[in-house]
């Protein structure tokens, strides 16, 4: 029976990634350094979004394209780094759940070091 | 025959913020404003770990700890708009490939509108 | 009749800022992208303060410190490129008179595009 | 004899920026929160100078022009918070000359805990 091996999705992003990297000859560009610099930028016109704005008044439009060049950027320096993005999300989440137990942590915004 | 439904990386990845936020009752923190904020404080951390170095000389181990972070907060406000992560990305990829032709954009670091 | 020359504000702590990064011989690390880099960590810090929080709720004290590092930082960016500080200010200031004209942005969050 | 009382650099840039958010009405907008986010936009369009550059290849007119809109909002958020702008600049020095004492920091850039 045929087995249709159906790529991940974090994967197909990837790979797509790589193929628009590689087409326009950009990986030369791509050192951590300006990566980091460029998701700094992209989180900065996410940001622009609600500006002077109560906290869910942003264009929804802008949101969405803003937070995909965040995440392109995100998945660009996991990918340079050789990062499995599933691997370190889970280990931070795992990481944060250590700091913040639910039961000391619940329903309080305060740092960790302030609980 | 049995199809086990296997559930792709970005699906486990919000299942596992989803149930961590839910046991902290952190929900109600999570505007769209304060997710965008906790996104750039967190691309800051990141832009630390080149801060007077050379661009690749930085700790992996920091890097990976606060590229990690972007991505929990960006995935969380994706969530939070209801945005497939998928789709939103490819979305965009589509629209720079539109913006940064390969045939101009090869090899250029320069933005769409110098091209 | 003696006419002390008394030295503006932005002189003197330039001046102590100087002398600060000639002790420690600082100055070689004190490149355009890198004092960039500086900015927009010490913004994120800055941003911190209020994360989670309602306008006007950050800690002052906290606010103090990271906006003093944003401004510090500022400066010796200005001082790196030779820019007269009060002049590079005031011009900008004009700058957006004209692109916000009272008439038109009164009382508006509007971005002058959109009046 | 006649003492003209020169109004301070800082001073002068103030009342500017007073007089043009007045003619505006644009103080009911400048909370904390809200000058903090502009800060990071800011400081953001600056770091846009330098990515994919080396180190000092920014057009020095758009430097100029980011610069001061960081330095900008900075000196509205020290005012709406009522700080000493050269106060705070210089409490800050001295904090950071303990913190990196000259002979331990001299020519490294590394953090003060790692020194």
């Amino acid at each position: 029976m045929q087995q249709h091996t159906t790529m991940n999705d974090i994967e197909t992003i990837l790979t797509e990634l790589r193929e628009f990297n590689r087409e326009r000859d950009w990986d030369q560009f791509h050192n951590g350094k300006d990566l980091a610099i460029a998701i700094s930028i992209e989180a900065g016109e996410l940001l622009e979004a609600f500006l002077w704005k109560s906290p869910d008044d942003a264009k929804v439009e802008k949101v969405r394209e803003e937070l995909a060049d965040v995440l392109n950027y995100a998945f660009q320096m996991a990918d340079k780094y050789c990062f499995d993005i599933k691997e370190i999300m889970q280990d931070k989440i795992r990481k944060n759940a250590a700091k913040y137990p639910s039961d000391k942590a619940k329903g309080s915004a305060k740092k960790y070091n302030e609980l």
